[in-house]
């Protein structure tokens, strides 16, 4: 299930990808580790009053799909996490199916360190998040 | 609880901050919302065998605080995040004490943009994260 | 709540029963604790092309149902689970009601040994789950 | 990271596995999707004085583990669960590394139908769970 692909097996183009419809639940619950409780999130009155119109989920929380395919598909386990940029895009609402996607983009082979290009999707294939990736994967 | 700045009263080197112990529970619910179970963050074993010798915490669970600071304190109500840049520095491991912290450090007027230094530290102040946020408040 | 029955006590014939509906929550916090994120259970977009149409709850969530009428009620405390024989006959969809029901249909005295039929219906009667259980009480 | 293994590539032998330490959230989350508060599992003071001078999980926890191997890495993505006989062979603490492993065993190739060897091991190689999955793979 959790992957583990070796430094030396990964090549440019390389992706993977992870996807998951972001209920009420996943929302609330990850206000409360985070203690993000925005009432853009958590307060439907505020949220309909706005201009998103409904509740939307923490961007951290789409983030998280992302970090997730590179922990367990590419490259997997013993990834070290160096860097992630994220630009947010679009809002992601209470039931849209999100899609993360990596894609290696650049090795740099003597520091064993691999560059990714990261992205989220929703239902529509609107972008919700863009960024980059660096990972550091030792064997 | 929400803080709601108006784009006009912020400053540079206005800074806020949110801390929080990590817990089991934390992370073992993070993973369940985001599908992350590396073994590094479930499975003591295989974490006790690796270099980091414990179960250590998911980067985006760090990183979600410091979008708390911003999403309820600087500037709370209304912020649109544009865009976090996040450097990975050390490991957070379960039961470490976060801090994250931010900091007002330019401010594109014009836009109502700010930029902020971004960063989270463990109980003995070792930076684990460090990067940049750039937000959008409206009024 | 949480009965205690003597195995003296238990007779061929005995049934009891525990009902629930399936929520969206339960499915997620399902796949959260065991981390089966199969599509079918938690990507809408998936199982909206699958034949089975709609997201789908674990299995295993339903036959959790029949393990908590024996830990709870028939016999209750102390309750040794030595076999859980599932077919599993239908899908349990995110709203579906659920009743586990458990019977005695046989008695192996000189162990203080209990066999059950064990089953799960949904709120049009359906059986979703049928089986076996064994289980020991020693008192 | 969810693997989708046509049937036509299944061979007897084939094996995947799945490990997580068992967190007393895991286990009180389990409780709270399916009711079962038998107090051998919640109530601390009780499984003191019991035989097992410990709270342990539900087999069924230990169960859904098997589940989603099957689910998600052999042979993944659309497989329908048929049947699932389970032993339960010794107990799980709270803390205990459990791992799931299945093992193709037989293969009904004219009903595209797999028998799996299923088991659950503890972190000292105790075997916990032991028996059999059937599965159908159309694909």
């Amino acid at each position: 299930m959790i992957a583990d692909i070796p430094y030396s097996d990964l090549n440019i183009g390389d992706t993977a990808e992870f996807s998951k419809t972001i209920s009420e639940t996943d929302v609330y619950n990850f206000a409360g580790i985070c203690g993000d409780f925005n009432p853009l999130h958590v307060d439907r009155e505020f949220a309909e009053k706005s201009p998103f119109k409904k509740r939307i989920a923490h961007g951290m929380l789409s983030a998280g799909l992302i970090s997730t395919v590179l922990g367990t598909t590419l490259p997997g386990k013993n990834t070290i996490y160096l860097e992630q940029n994220l630009k947010f895009r679009a809002p992601v609402y209470i039931g849209d199916t999100i899609t993360a996607r990596v894609e290696v983009i650049e090795l740099i082979t003597e520091k064993n360190i691999a560059c990714l290009k990261t992205e989220a999707l929703n239902q529509s294939g609107d972008i919700v998040i863009e960024g980059q990736a660096t990972i550091m994967k030792k064997t």
